[in-house]
C-alpha cells in the first residue's frame, strides 16, 4: 500500500461532531474519500465538498485502501465492522481498518483477530481533544495494533492530529484513552464537589478561582469547565452519556483485570444520577447538578429540568 | 499601626518546612522578627540570622505588633492562640494576629471572636504552593477576616506570596483553602487509579503520559506527581498525614453545612488506608500503594513497608 495522496483511497464511516471535521482534513489534503454514515444527511456537506457516498460500510471497504470508523458505542463499532454489510464483508487482504471510536479494548482485540484472519491490519486509534481538536487537527491519537500498519498511516495521522503515539498491540490505544478518561473522572468529581462546597460556604467563586487556579489544584477541568459552571453554562463540550459509556468501558476492563477502582466506580454512579435527572446530553460539568440534589440544594439556582 | 519596616515588629510562631522560609523572607525584608517554635532547635538558623527568640507565644505577642502562626493541626492553633501562655494572653488592643495553618474555618471564626473581644484583629490566611512556594515567595495566600486588617498587612503579604486574595469574613480564607484541597483529592484519585489501570493493562507508562498530558486529563498532579510515580518516588512534597487532616476539615465543615461530598469521603477513606500501611509521612502520591493493595498487586513492585 502506498500512502501517496493521489493513489491512496480513504474510506470514512461516521460523520458526527468528531468524524466530520476529521474526514474533511483528509479530503482537503487531497485524498479521495468514500464515506458512509447511518444518518445520510449528516454526510451531505462532505459529499458537497467532493467525498463519494457509499450505501454501506461494505461498499466503503470495497472502494478504499484504508478505512476509518468513528461512531458512537461499541455495539455500533461491532455492527459497522462485523455486521451484515459490514466493513469486513467487503474487505480484501492488505487493507488497513482503523477504529477511532472510544470503545472496548476487548472488542478491539476481537476485531483485530477477525481482521487478521482475512489478511487485514486493524488499528484501534481513539482520540482526545474534543470537537475543537478535531476541527483544528490537534487531536491526541492513541494507537494500538501492528506497528508496521501504524507507520504506514503516518501521512494520514498527521492530517488528523498533533500527538500521535503507538501504544502496543490491539486494544492498547483504547486502554490509553481509558486511562485518560479515568483521570478526567477524578478531576470532575473534585472540581464539582469543591465548587459546591465553595458556594455553600458563601465564598465568592471568582475569587476562589483566582486563589487556586495556578497551584496544586490546577487542571484542564478547572481552567475550562469552572468558568462555564460559574456562568451556569451546562452546554456540552463532552456529553454526559458518552462519558458514562467510557467509564463503563473502564470498569468492564478493570473487572477483567481484577482491578478495584473505587473512585471511578463512584463517579460513574454519580453521573448515572445526572442521567436520571435528564442530563444525558448536557456537558460533563453537569455533575454538579446531581451533587447539589443530594444535599437538597442547587448549583446557582439551576435545576436539571431547566437545562436538560 | 504603621507597616513601615523599621517600626513594625513582627512575631512568628512555627518554623517548620513552610514557616521557616516564610519568616526568613520577612527578616530579609528588614522587619525585626520575634519567634517561638515548639522545637527550639528548628528556630536556630533564623536566630542566627537575627531573629529574637521568645520563650512562649505570649512573649511573642508582647514583643510584636503583628504575629503570624503556622503550625500543624487545629489543636496546635488553639493551643498557640488561646492556651496558657498563648498569644491572646500576651495581647494588647490594636494588634493583628494571623493564622496561616490550614485549619478549621469554625475555629478561625471562634478565635476571631475571642480576639475581637480583646481589641485584636484576627485573620485566617492559609497558603498553597508548598515548600517550594514558601522558599520562592510565590505562595497563594487566602485571607479571611476584616478587610482593613488585610489591607494593613499588604507589605507583609507581598514578602510572603504572589497571589493574595481576601475572601471575606473570618474563616473564609480557610474555606478557600479547603476548596483547593477538595479539588486536589479528586485529581489524586483520578491520577492514581488511572496509572494503576495503565500498569495492569500492560501499557508503557511514559507513552501514556505523552498521549494524555496536554489534553482534558491535564493537571498539576499529572505534570508533577505522575513522573515521580513512574520513578517509584513516594517522597513527600506534601505529607499524607497532613492531607488526611485537611480532608477531615472539609468533611467536618460539609457536615455542618449538610453538604454531601461522596467523592471526598471516599478519597479520605483511601488515604486512611495509606496511613494503615505506614505511609503517614510519604507524599500524597502514595495513594497508589493503597489502591494497588486492594487489588492484591503492587505499584511497580513497591511495597508500603519498603518506603514508609
Amino acid at each position: 500500500m502506498n500512502a501517496d495522496r493521489s493513489s491512496l483511497r480513504v474510506g470514512w464511516i461516521g460523520t458526527g461532531v468528531m468524524g466530520a471535521p476529521m474526514a474533511r482534513h483528509l479530503l482537503e489534503a487531497g485524498y479521495p474519500v468514500s464515506l458512509f454514515n447511518r444518518t445520510p444527511q449528516r454526510a451531505a456537506p462532505l459529499i458537497k465538498s467532493g467525498a463519494t457516498w457509499c450505501d454501506s460500510p461494505s461498499a466503503v471497504a470495497e472502494a478504499s485502501d484504508v478505512v476509518f470508523t468513528i461512531v458512537g458505542y461499541p455495539n455500533d463499532v461491532r455492527h459497522v465492522w462485523a455486521g451484515e454489510q459490514g466493513l469486513l464483508s467487503g474487505s480484501r487482504p492488505g487493507q488497513v481498518f482503523v477504529d477511532m471510536t472510544t470503545s472496548s479494548p476487548q472488542l478491539a482485540e476481537e476485531l483485530a483477530e477477525s481482521a487478521a484472519r482475512r489478511g487485514i491490519s486493524a488499528l484501534d486509534a481513539p482520540v482526545s481533544g474534543g470537537d475543537v481538536g478535531a476541527r483544528q487537527g490537534t487531536l491526541s491519537i492513541m494507537v494500538g495494533g501492528k506497528h508496521a500498519a501504524f507507520e504506514q498511516l503516518q501521512p494520514l495521522w498527521q492530517c488528523l492530529g498533533k500527538t500521535i503515539v503507538h501504544h502496543g498491540p490491539p486494544g492498547s490505544g483504547q486502554h490509553a484513552k481509558l486511562v485518560n478518561q479515568t483521570i478526567v473522572a477524578g478531576n470532575m468529581i473534585g472540581l464539582c464537589e469543591a465548587l459546591l462546597y465553595a458556594q455553600q460556604a458563601g465564598l465568592q467563586l471568582e475569587r476562589v478561582l483566582q486563589s487556586i487556579s495556578q497551584g496544586a489544584a490546577s487542571s484542564w477541568a478547572l481552567q475550562n469547565l469552572a468558568p462555564r459552571l460559574l456562568n451556569m453554562d451546562l452546554q456540552p463540550g463532552f456529553f454526559v452519556q458518552h462519558f458514562v459509556k467510557d467509564m463503563g468501558l473502564v470498569l468492564a476492563e478493570a473487572e477483567r483485570m481484577r482491578l478495584v477502582l473505587p473512585g471511578l466506580s463512584l463517579v460513574k454512579q454519580l453521573y448515572t444520577s445526572v442521567l436520571s435527572h435528564g442530563g444525558a446530553t448536557l456537558g460533563t460539568q453537569a455533575l454538579v447538578i446531581a451533587l447539589a440534589e443530594m444535599s437538597n440544594t442547587t448549583w446557582r439556582g439551576l435545576s436539571p429540568a431547566s437545562d436538560a
